[in-house]
């Protein structure tokens, strides 16, 4: 007998998506992405200088960081700027967030300038990655929608979009954006990461139990590719593109 | 001529002040504070432990943290998580946070538990510290309802209601509740932090410019008392009590 | 009945306040200040540049660090060198001393220099802030004669003097320069920082206990306006001006 | 025309593998891993206590830690000890390497104890991680030897084995075990992890380039597949089972 | 021609050294000791309990930290507390004084008790280690008589007297007690810690430019015992035993 | 009766030691030097900029840093990476390791550039300073000569070999080349650096039981002279010199 997911959603679907642009004022960009319970408020900070790695390189650089509030989970956890470090998992995510971003940014085209993506969880409910990576990218369309407004660069150096979804097997049966009661639960969790042409820019599957097969992978990327459609399908109304 | 507010607001007028109740799911108690354009999430969790120097006592205690955002300003700051330390400002601010919380609170009615307060400031406009303590005491509250619900604490260990404004004066114009623009350009800049019944619980007077005089200190001195007690009815209705 | 103090001290005394100048033979300025048994190294070192935020500006730069020696207090607490990190009432007492002394000085008159003021408690009895401010500024006067000696600057940056004083109410009564036995039982502790003209430059209430009245707040910034003026007076016989 | 490997190896071969036991004489397995001139020391050390979360679980834990020699890069990087802290990679790393192990151990056979891994690289050239978890495992499996024969476990808690490659396509070419010019040069560069019955513990694959298709992640998977065959062979002979 | 010391000081005679006992109030032991201008406050603070390692051993310990003020030198020198970490020369330091005093110290008659010994450079002109080690002595030797008189211990733990003095070469002159700018101009430089008794508790030589011989060993082995000697007899004199 | 040392060695005598060159590819010098189960790999690694203080100066550096594998010793150490910060013992180590080498460095014929020496302890068994002493010599010796076939500068700026040895009293007999158990049970340790011509470098003798008398560090100091001459004779025909 399959798993019955909360609020009888189907093994296929996604929670209610909400993309809000706009949500603080300050930011180039500012997005609230909401997956289910999940919030994540991404901001888009232009800065007219890159890192080291790239003066005078002519090019521009695209990163990010992320950060939990204490309480949005459901223990408060410490917070990381008391403790005085970030944690391996903070790393891991905002690394892989920065790395979402450039694969679809021609950076010579962006100038040598940076953007920084903050992705700031509000309140979690599984998903956050991914739905920071989902909520970034808008965020960072509409600041390079104020640099070319700006006439800071004369075209955009987005070269496609860029969502992520989890994926994941809960006692047999593979399941589309996991909540957090599935993410405790599931044998396999999949994060993939796909642009709007269908190619895939990261997967990072982990085996939580048992080690899983080549099989259920296949399944598991079939649901994803499907989720990540949707999601760009989103995306692309959010911005009315 | 007296110095021209924002949208015409008289000296001695809040601005818009929202105070929204269960914000967020996890915590015992969940407040998004907003002066105008300032908005403040503040957190409340209960931890069944104290730290080691009430360790025995029968006492609770309640502390504070705070920080901002890395875009809720005009300009990005650094993520302190990442720099690896929290700013003199920041543990400034907590510290008083956590002090104004704590005079309105008797410990030992509170029992042998810790409240923690999370004051994240999602959008700076001024006053962030002021929104902080008035939300972070809505917070408290329901985290003491909470606890009085399950029927861990008999009665409320909360003695009075405890709120927070800025008070400064620009261009010879003394005004209520600072904005941005304004705690940029005074003179000198007031934070006072009072009870329910007005008593004082802080008074942090500041010359940016030139001293201040005592004449200056109490026209300030009763501003603040003005708008306190407004922001306390806020609460009392916000909180239904 | 009013609150004895040790050694008959009557309520608005100073403790014995001795202000010895050239103390340590490397400093530009070097005072040891002692209100009573609270003894404070002042030194203010010269450094022809300035921090990043004034580079280029033609304006110098006034800042303090503060520390207290393990054994200062009358247990040891932990060296903060050792433990790796300044604790939050170092940063907010070196932040107060840092702003106290660019209350009185001309950024521009300085040039583009940095003094350093190094506040670094020998012995501690209560009122260690405000010695520190009261001898920080005599050490920075003479820093200012040293670069006028030699020529580097031709007028002082000196507009003022500065000094601080703790008052506070300790069991009813008010009491001018708090030593630590009055500062562990007092409800209400204040620290006020005034010029040599008679203007507040920083007030900082705290209610310890109870929150304070408005009739207590005026009682106690009187008391702490006679404090200064006698500081003051000292400070003037120790420079000779 | 296909790409041209170092010294004509075959797309789908690995480097010379040596895997030699008994490297250094303290730890209770010490492995000495070689792909290619890639060389890394995995030593497995027992401890025996467990983390604070597993505390009274009755299980025990395997944990890593990973690091490079300043100069086993072609140019030398900043020692992780002094600098004060570890990169976000070498984070990534360490928490990938214990994961894989995880996988494969029964905690609670393990007994309350905690084998650690360390993994330093002593020459990198590509493959740093793959070789980690390889030579760990044989480290681990060789630590369990200990225990087993000590009598402190009755029966293994080593399920299966488990080794890992890198697998990418470099100018449009699929290669097995990539080196440090191909890693360099690869469009899509993917670990994989799995046991020694085929199932996958890890699937980690990045577009460095372009985005990768389903077509070329299916031929990469079965690349992966055929190396770990090889290299858990190998890992068999080493520890003669 | 041998090299003319500051104010015709003979090439075997001490800086005037003098010691003086209860400098500050608070501490167990506190001895403020100079040699000429080098100036440290040197504290002994008792504490019942003992680190990790002496835990139920039934034996106590006796450990030294070290600091200079930031301007207790010719030019201002980061504060360590602030940089959040103290410099390697710190730690050589501090673990010097430590291992000095515990060379005379029966940790058994001490007891499982911690005498924390707190060395603070109030001024500086050479041999800072060296004093500092002959005051601590003091210090430590006050603490445990404090302990006596309050009947913690019935003898004392104190086996022998300690003391410490520098060495060296200028321009082919052998030199007692360096002064900072002999210290600067040395060939070789060394510290030298010896009991009461005359044994060597610790001999630290090294050639600043060139490599020394043994027969300057020799002569600088000498004159270091010869004002051991006397500093040892004023530590008598200062204690009057 | 004298101390039996392990497998008969005589009093005088080193344990086997061997010098392995090119021992890892990437660096300009890499020797694994072993002192009978010590085994210390040193990489030489050549920068062409210099830190602050030389910037300008014509002259060059030549530093040290040091660490151990956790797992080298008999217990695993916790890894300095990941606790943030090098022991006191690292620091005091690798600072004696850089001095030794500028010994005998001409920095000034070594031009504007930086040797950089990473000495890291695979196996620990006693004396790992001092193999990293007599095999940091050999590395930075490879790395000038590679400075040299490239024509980087013109002449070697290597003035004398280096090389250095500990020497100890066990059970009252002077011994050469201390190995770990005979380190714990020592009552003397000295660590001595001499250059080829016979110069002291270093000498550091600390008492750890009974302090020590002159005629035993006399005693020590010839032995040390034995085993620095062989050990150099051992360098020399390492490099072929």
């Amino acid at each position: 007998m399959p798993y019955e997911r909360t609020a009888g959603r189907a093994q296929d679907a996604l929670r209610p998506v909400r993309i809000t642009r706009h949500y603080t004022k300050h930011a180039e960009g500012s997005v609230l992405v909401e997956f289910g319970d999940t919030k994540v408020l991404c901001t888009a900070s232009v800065e007219e200088k890159v890192p080291p790695h790239k003066k005078g390189s002519g090019e521009g650089w695209v990163t990010a960081e992320y950060g939990m509030l204490p309480r949005s989970t459901h223990t408060r956890s410490d917070r990381e700027a008391a403790r005085g470090k970030q944690s391996g998992r903070t790393q891991e995510i905002q690394r892989l967030i920065g790395r979402s971003m450039r694969a679809v940014f021609d950076l010579a085209a962006l100038g040598e300038r940076t953007i920084h993506l903050d992705c700031d969880v509000l309140q979690a409910d599984g998903g956050t990655r991914t739905a920071s990576i989902t909520g970034a990218f808008v965020a960072a369309h509409d600041a390079v929608t104020w640099l070319m407004q700006r006439g800071a660069i004369a075209r955009s150096p987005i070269r496609d979009f860029v969502a992520a979804i989890s994926v994941g097997v809960v006692q047999g049966t593979p399941l589309l954006d996991l909540e957090y009661v599935e993410d405790v639960a599931c044998d396999t969790d999949m994060n993939v990461v796909m642009t709007g042409a269908g190619g895939f820019v990261e997967v990072q599957g982990t085996a939580e139990g048992e080690p899983f097969t080549r099989a259920e992978l296949d399944v598991l990327l079939t649901l994803a590719g499907k989720g990540i459609g949707e999601l760009i399908a989103l995306q692309r109304r959010a911005l009315g593109v």
